[in-house]
Parts: structure tokens; sequence; C-alpha cells
């Protein structure tokens, strides 16, 4: 019999009346001849609900106990689920990260999964039954209850797919599916029914808000087969798989964008090789996670470089960046977080030429300056002023003829 | 160093302001020179909260997840507390209750603890920090989350005070001790320094709510002390202990009520051997715990037999009851819900003869009617109308001067 994983987002389940329809859909599924392994997430807006009040209770915030504090929505979500699946006749078990067997590192807040044992969930679908299992959380090797971070239920989904070898795993959010670009921007944007991981992996770290870039990361490396769709309209949503080699592949598939980054420029750096190594290394350390690059040689021996940062990091980059000014001979540091990301993703670039000269001239027209690029092999990002993304957005998606 | 366990009620844990003051006052135990361990309850109305999603959500609630649901509770107020106590500096690290290693039968809802274990708990206060625990929940021998029913957190101080050989267990609540009765009902009631255990074990039994039954039970069983006090006055309360051979023993102590017992009556059954086993026996089968019961023959050869039981189970002991009449050859079966318990404890009874009839001309100068009466050696309970109860209270407590 088929096996699908399916993960049920807090919009899914933000109250009984979508939870029963939740526990409706699982019935079905099984009606249509599949065993389901359930995933679900807090209830709406309870892990905001958390979040407030240990902020009214303390200022001090251990990690381990934000975990243990969060761990709660996913534990009420899971138990009211499997009882409406009782009701419908459904014999259904919750587990907790723990009792699933999700092993993860130490890291408390954005812990890693290690291993996924998983044995009572096999058990429970010999018997028949369906397991219902806490996205989001683990225990630690140190037998403490850890949370996965952002995207962790997505997370938690696909490795329980890939653990119990599960033929799909369907991602039911509140939005039918990915996009062509943001539907918000582009109303002419349409769903997508097909993406290969490589697209989705771009998609995702590009500003694409439906997957978690990890959760992506782990269904291409164990091969998962994702399916996101809406659980509000039930419909068929996009399949996000291997790339298919007898399909002829589109130039562009998407176009995103992302205005929480932020510009460093180091100005007049001496032109001397290990210097830009040295200003690397030394965010590196500080857990930046530096995008685009861009460096420029003027004529008297300096050089400026430009760096972009996620916008939560500019602080600490800017810091870095001054204290380094004295040791390599710069002259400043300047910040801009007026920046905004527009990115075009399609696995035809790779064989079809002319996507980048196509982008340039499609802003051009629009009179908007690209102030960096950087490229994959599938993608092409610019950077432009965030007050023209939403211009940009809309001109490329018309250009490659999106709609 | 001393060790002393705290328990903190849904009151006294209640919102943030309550939960600081909670992380005050285990602080300044622990510059008093105490090692402390917390065992918290739900915050307030959470698991009334969780119960009324329970029903908007499902009509079938199997008791594995109504107790993975309503374990929930505990572990947002006990990480709470954990970070309000690191705000003050103070080492604290939450544990459920199957990290405390609190395992219990697989009974769920009512489970009973099999073994406390308390490892990493010893651990903790090794390392000088202090351990909350999640009160009311354990994990059963099958590995799954199980709570202990009414009065569970109090059975988990208890059972933790005894497992990791306390000084004291502290129960901390919204009133200032156990009383000389019901303060609602007679305004002069004082509160007792002092009460033994088989005197808490009757007023337990018989309607005092201050301190659940088994978990004085538990006490008495392990020679844990209690402390009963108030969270919101933090003033001495009331200490349950061994009996004080030294100390004179009053002869009342304490006169309470309880309105939740009804009574059953069947009529006119033959006066022969063996009748009245046959249903005493068939109501244990379906576990209901007959109270009083009362036989008077009549010159007729039959007899009339009542007995009282909780009120939830008069439905059921009716059926039970009138099943059997054809049987034993009865002539039928009449029920009564308007009828109130009341009962005086008091250790010194076993040395003072006369309560009893102090206690019956008491309720006499007040016109009131005693329908059944019961007695241990430190309790008399007469049962009267409901609607008489507070009157039988107030004389009563008046007649044996306890105010």
């Amino acid at each position: 019999m088929p096996l699908v994983v399916q993960k049920f987002g807090g919009t899914s389940v933000a109250d009984a009346e979508r939870i029963r329809a939740v526990a409706d859909h699982v019935a079905r599924s099984r009606r249509d001849g599949n065993d389901v392994v359930v995933v679900v997430s807090a209830m709406g807006k309870t892990t905001d609900e958390l979040v407030r009040l240990a902020a009214d209770v303390s200022a001090t915030q251990p990690a381990r106990e934000v975990d243990m504090l969060l761990s709660a929505g996913e534990r009420i979500s899971m138990a009211l689920l499997c009882m409406a699946l009782a009701d419908l006749g459904v014999p259904a078990t919750s587990f907790t990260g723990s009792q699933a067997g999700i092993v993860t590192d130490e890291v408390h807040t954005r812990a890693k999964i290690l291993e996924v044992k998983g044995d009572r969930l096999r058990l429970t679908l010999a018997a028949g039954g369906v397991p219902v299992v806490a996205g989001f959380q683990g225990v630690s090797t140190a037998n403490d209850v850890t949370t996965l971070g952002r995207g962790g239920s997505d997370t938690t989904a696909v490795a329980l797919a890939a653990a119990l070898g599960a033929d799909a795993c369907e991602i039911y959010t509140d939005v039918p599916g990915v996009f062509t670009s943001d539907p918000r921007i582009v109303p002419e944007a349409r769903r997508l029914p097909r993406v290969s991981f490589e697209e989705m992996l771009e998609i995702a770290a590009t500003g694409g808000r439906v997957l978690a870039l990890r959760s992506v990361e782990f269904a291409r490396n164990h091969h998962v087969p994702l399916h996101v769709r809406s659980s509000f309209t039930w419909e068929p949503g996009t399949w996000v798989g291997e790339e298919d080699p007898e399909m002829e592949q589109a130039m562009v598939t998407a176009v995103t964008h992302d205005l929480s980054e932020a510009k460093v420029t180091v100005t007049r750096v001496p032109d001397r090789p290990g210097l830009a190594a040295r200003l690397f290394r030394a965010l590196a350390d500080r857990n930046v996670n530096v995008d685009m690059i861009v460096q420029n040689t003027s004529t008297d021996g300096t050089t400026d470089i430009s760096f972009t940062v996620p916008g939560a990091d500019l602080a600490v980059s800017a810091e870095v960046a001054a204290g380094l000014v004295p040791e390599i001979g710069a002259t400043g540091v300047t910040t801009d977080d007026q920046v905004a990301r527009v990115s075009l993703i399609g696995a035809g670039m790779k064989t079809h030429p002319g996507v980048t000269a196509r982008t340039f001239e499609t802003l051009a027209a629009e009179g908007i300056n690209i102030e960096m690029i950087s490229t994959s092999s599938i993608r092409i990002s610019c950077m432009v002023r965030a007050d023209r993304a939403e211009a940009a957005v809309q001109a490329l998606h018309a250009a490659f003829e999106l709609a």
C-alpha cells in the first residue's frame, strides 16, 4: 500500500473546524488506499502567544526552556487531531518528537536532525493506525527537548518520509502551491504544476516562502517527492522532484524577490592579496552568511568591496568590517538596508543563453539600476533599490512570459 | 543542606506576575539555605481551556490523547518559571514527568505512580540548580504520557519528596492552610497550625478540598511532612505530619461537609444471609465506592437497605440495585440526591467519650434529623438533608468550640 506523509501547518489546524477538516482529508486519503503518517504544527497563533507570554515573564530566556515551552504547541494540535480522527473511526496515535525517535543535536531552538528511528510509527502503521507526529521538535542526544527552528515542521515531515520510505510527502499550507512569482505583487502569476529540487532550492533561497530551504535540501538528498498544496481547497498543487531529463525545461520558471538583505561596503581597500580573505573569514567566524560580493578595482590601487548579508546580520557585519578597517588600511564602512534582491530561476538557463542579456534589457527599459549581480547555473540575482523591487519583478515576469 | 519540595498550584502560577512572585519565593528559599525542587501545575485555567477545545473538536476522546493534550499545560508553566528564575540568577531546569523519571501504570487520565527515578533531578541539585518538575504527569511503562487525575500535582510533589528524601513538602495554594471548617460557611473558622496525617485523611475524605486524599495517603505512607500554605500571603500555614504522642489531642479538630453524595434504598429485602453481600459485590464489580450503609430489620422479616455513593455513581448504583430486585426478592429501589454528609474529625475522639452524644444533642437542638451515621475511631459522619447542612456545620463548630 502506498505510504504518504501529510504535513499540516499552523493555519491548516488553526481551530476546531479546521482540525476536523484535516481529519476528514486524512480519512479520505486512507479510503483512497494509502497508509498515512501525519505531521502537525502548532495551532495558528499558539507559538506567537507562547513567545509573548515568555517575554512577559522574563528577559532571560535560556534556549533549553524556550524549546520546552514551544514544544507544548504541537502536543495540543496533535492530540486534538487524533480525537477528531477517532470521531471518524480512524485509529490514530500521537507521538512527540521524542516518541517518534527524532534524535537531534543539542543546539536548542535550531537543532539539526541526526537520526529518525520511527519504530513506534512503523508499529502503528502495521497495526492499521495513523501516527500523528509533532512537527518542529525532537529529542537531543542529552535527552532534552529541542526544536528545529524556522520551517522545522516541513523538515520533520521530509525526514519522516525519508526514514519510512514514503512514496510522497504532502506539504499542506495556506497557498495552493508554488507560483511563478508572489501573487500579491504579480496578480497574473500562476501555479507551477512541477518544479525540480534545484529550482525549488533557488526559489526558497531567494525569497519564496512556501517551503523552508532546509526541508527542500533534505528532500533532494533523500529523493523524497514533495507535493505542496492548499489545505483550504485540497486541489493538486505543485510537485517538487527530480529533474525530468525527458522534458524540455522552461528557460525561466519563477521570479522571486527578497527585501530582507542589506549591503555593506568597505571603501578603498588596498588592492593586495589576502585582505578580502581576512574580511570574509572574520564574518564567517561570526556566523554571518554573506551572499553577493562585488569588488571593483580603481586606478589608484584601491578597491571598494561590497557584499550583502541578511538584514538581521547587518549590525554585526558592519561592526566586524569596521574593526578591520585600520588593519587592512581601508578608509571606512558604509551600510545600506534599502536594497532588494530580485532573482530569476529556471533549470533551462543552463542551455538557453541570453537570459542575462534579456534581464538587463528589461530592467534598463524600466529605468531600474542593477547594483550587484550574482548567478548560479539556474539563477540570476540582481540587487536593486528596494523601492523598485516590485516594478522589477513585474517587468521580468512579463518579459519572460510567465503568466 | 535541607531539601524542600515546593508545589505551586494553578492559581499560584496563573499569570506572568504570579510566576515572577513564585520565582522570587524560590530564590529566597535558596538564600535561606535550602535546596529546592519545584513542582508546578498548569497555569490557572489552561486545563479547562484545553478540555473545552477538545470538546469543540471531537465527541470521541481517547484517554491516551486526553493525557497528551493536558500534559502540555505544565510544560508551559514550568518553562516560564525557569525563565523567571534565570532572570533572578537562579539556574533552573525544567523536567517533564518522563524526564523526572515518574513512571506510572498504563491507566490513562488516572494513572498511579509505580516508581520515581529522579536521577536527573539529583544531578541538577548536585550541580547547584533548581529542578522544576511538571506536576500531574508521568510516563507509563508503555512509554506513553499519562496524567495522575485529580490532585495529581500534589501527589507528584509528595512522591518526589519521598524519593529524594526531602525534609518537607510545601504545598502552595490559594488558601492559607487547613481550617476548622469551610470559612465560607463558618466565618469564625480558624486555621489549624498542625494536624495529623490521620486527621487530614479524614478531612480530605469528607469534603475538605485543600489536599487530595491520595497525596495525603502517600505522604503518610512515606513519612513526608507536608506544609500547606498560601502563595498569596507566604505566611506559615498548616503542617500535616505524624501524630505527636506528647501533645494532648483536641477532641474535635474540624467539621467538614460534602454535598456530593447520594442515597440509594432497596426496599423490603428478605432478611436472609447473603442477600446484602450479593448487592455490595455487584456494586463493587462496577467500581462504585459505597460509603455508609444502614439496614433496619422490621417485624415482617424484611429489611430496607440504604447506602450512600458519590453522586456521580448514583445512576449506575440504582441500575445495579434495580437489576437485583427480582433475584433477591425485594420490592423496589428509591434514590435521593438531596442529602449531605456532615463530619466531625478529631484524633482526641479515641480517648474522649461523649462526642457522639454531644453531636446528637447539638443537631437535635437545631431540629436537624440524622438519617444515617458512620464512624471511624477519629470521625463521626451524619447524613442530613442537604438544605440543613450549613446549619449543622455551624452548630457543631460552635458546640465543640472550634472558633
